[in-house]
């Protein structure tokens, strides 16, 4: 790793700064314990509850870190980005804090819920085909008509700082946990946890947790290059995207192992975390927690901080009820 | 009401001592706030979480004092009760602690996650015909047969003084609230909410929440007399029970108001609930917060106690997915 330019990376110093800048304008969220789980698998658990999160998640976090570090010239001509999940709301109430425009675009077929949100937060939706190139050329002619500027949803330092904080948060009130486990999609909460946690004690194991049908990142890890997947189909859905040219070398430097989990391993972990600590999680939010039950026998005795990621599900169509 | 015998009343002195005999076996839930609906119905709201209490509901208070304070002699032939709810959990529980057996009579139809909660506490079963009737002349038949000593779910002064340790809880870390509502079944919470917070401050108003398909206590109030509820029928199926000769009075002596809800506005207050705090609440915990909406102007500009009573839902069946 040593030819590779590392001057870019994020940084805990830069995380530390992040964490005061967005403080104001963000949930600092619980840290929930379950005697039960620790009971069942011998382990402790230390739930960091980012599904309490403001917008329901933690791109809350990057979002608006990235929007407050825009210049005043910048920020006039408001923001971008294209997304169908949490970022696109996360992106349209980080820009309401500096009443600055958000322009958002979206496939024609995201889900209601995920619209009505963007809408909630003043974002100004322009929808397009379903396909990652119409989403592309669709936020194109968008910044260039506006002048926005884009945000991307993880391949980006402001992004990854700002998820950094989360862990941050969560070590400060417990700083001896022995691993930490987070979900992985375009690797911008899993780099940014890997950077905070190794700055503040390099001892602590950071697990990425990811769907077996959407397994780029496992794969990229083991191969020690970027293969992204091709059509992942996962109820994850925050997960299908790919790692990027700067979360994937953070990833490899900074995080000790990947785990992946099957889809009827991430709908039992999600209800378990339903039925018994009574809160409520996406399914992209379930997979740490079933990576930790899947290992539950390595990871005995442990004490183990899970990032749950966001609580925004649709309570039309829960996974156990399909059919 | 001067009338009355009050020396068997509880008491602010007492609720304080249970509070103390509990405390190793509860859990001390958090109370949450929520700016959205804070900014959507312009009044401060503070959720006392006994949702996330211990076997998932406000009746672990209760059910832990009354076994705590049994004889070594009553404690060792064990608790009993009949209930198809909460109580029939939270008593088995209760009596694990001390390593006692828990006698619990429940109806055949009983809700299967009901009769597993039951057992997953130890709990000893016998089911009997689904009439109040049956329950109780099963019930004494146990009793007999055991010597075990009933543990009523509501209308029990050690019920009613465990209750009231949820309020004293909340006034300790917001002392200055203009209103604690509580839902009304039997009305041990309700009437343990009412002396724990009159006795704190009198100036805090306290309402009960009953649904209108079971409005017994509402019809009482008005009344100022005891008119049990006749076949009541609501999806808030723990409000069910009529108020209790202990109850009533207490009720009538402390409580400011009691207001009633529709079946639709307790789905639409559980379903806001759900989605805006991303927390798993039963449907007759979400009564009072339908009252709050439902008096949403009277209550303007007002700090207001929501007592969240429990969170055991049926998650195959979820009253917005019903047709």
């Amino acid at each position: 790793m040593n030819s590779m330019n590392t001057t870019n990376w994020p940084t805990l110093g830069h995380i530390r700064e992040v964490a005061v800048r967005i403080n104001p304008h963000i949930t600092r969220t619980p840290v929930l314990q379950c005697s039960t789980f620790d009971h069942m698998f011998g382990a402790a658990y230390y739930f960091k509850c980012e599904n309490f999160q403001k917008a329901g998640a933690f791109k809350t976090r990057g979002a608006v870190n990235a929007v407050l570090k825009l210049t005043e010239l910048e920020a006039s001509k408001g923001v971008a980005t294209h997304s169908s999940g949490n970022h696109a709301a996360a992106l349209s109430r980080a820009a309401a804090i500096r009443s600055i425009p958000a322009y958002i675009v979206m496939p024609r077929n995201a889900p209601q819920v995920k619209v009505e949100a963007v809408k909630s937060y003043g974002g100004i939706i322009t929808f397009c085909e379903p396909t990652l190139q119409a989403r592309e050329t669709t936020l194109e002619k968008v910044t260039k008509q506006t002048g926005a500027t884009f945000i991307p949803p993880y391949n980006h330092i402001d992004i990854i700082e700002g998820q950094g904080t989360a862990t941050l948060e969560l070590l400060e009130t417990h700083p001896d946990l022995d691993i930490i486990i987070a979900p992985v999609g375009g690797g911008g909460l899993l780099s940014g946890t890997a950077v905070t946690a190794k700055g503040l004690n390099k001892k602590i194991l950071v697990f990425g947790a990811e769907p077996e049908q959407a397994d780029d990142a496992f794969r990229s890890f083991k191969a020690r290059k970027l293969i992204p997947s091709v059509n992942p189909d996962t109820i994850a859905d925050g997960l299908k995207t790919s790692l990027g040219s700067l979360t994937f070398p953070l990833i490899q430097q900074f995080v000790d192992d990947i785990f992946t989990v099957s889809e009827a391993e991430i709908i039992h972990a999600m209800r378990m975390i339903w039925e018994r600590m009574k809160i409520i999680i996406e399914p992209s939010c379930a997979v740490p927690f079933a990576v930790a039950i899947k290992q539950n026998v390595a990871f005995k005795g442990k004490r183990i901080g899970i990032i749950l990621s966001g609580g925004n599900v649709d309570l039309e169509s829960l996974p156990w009820l399909k059919t």
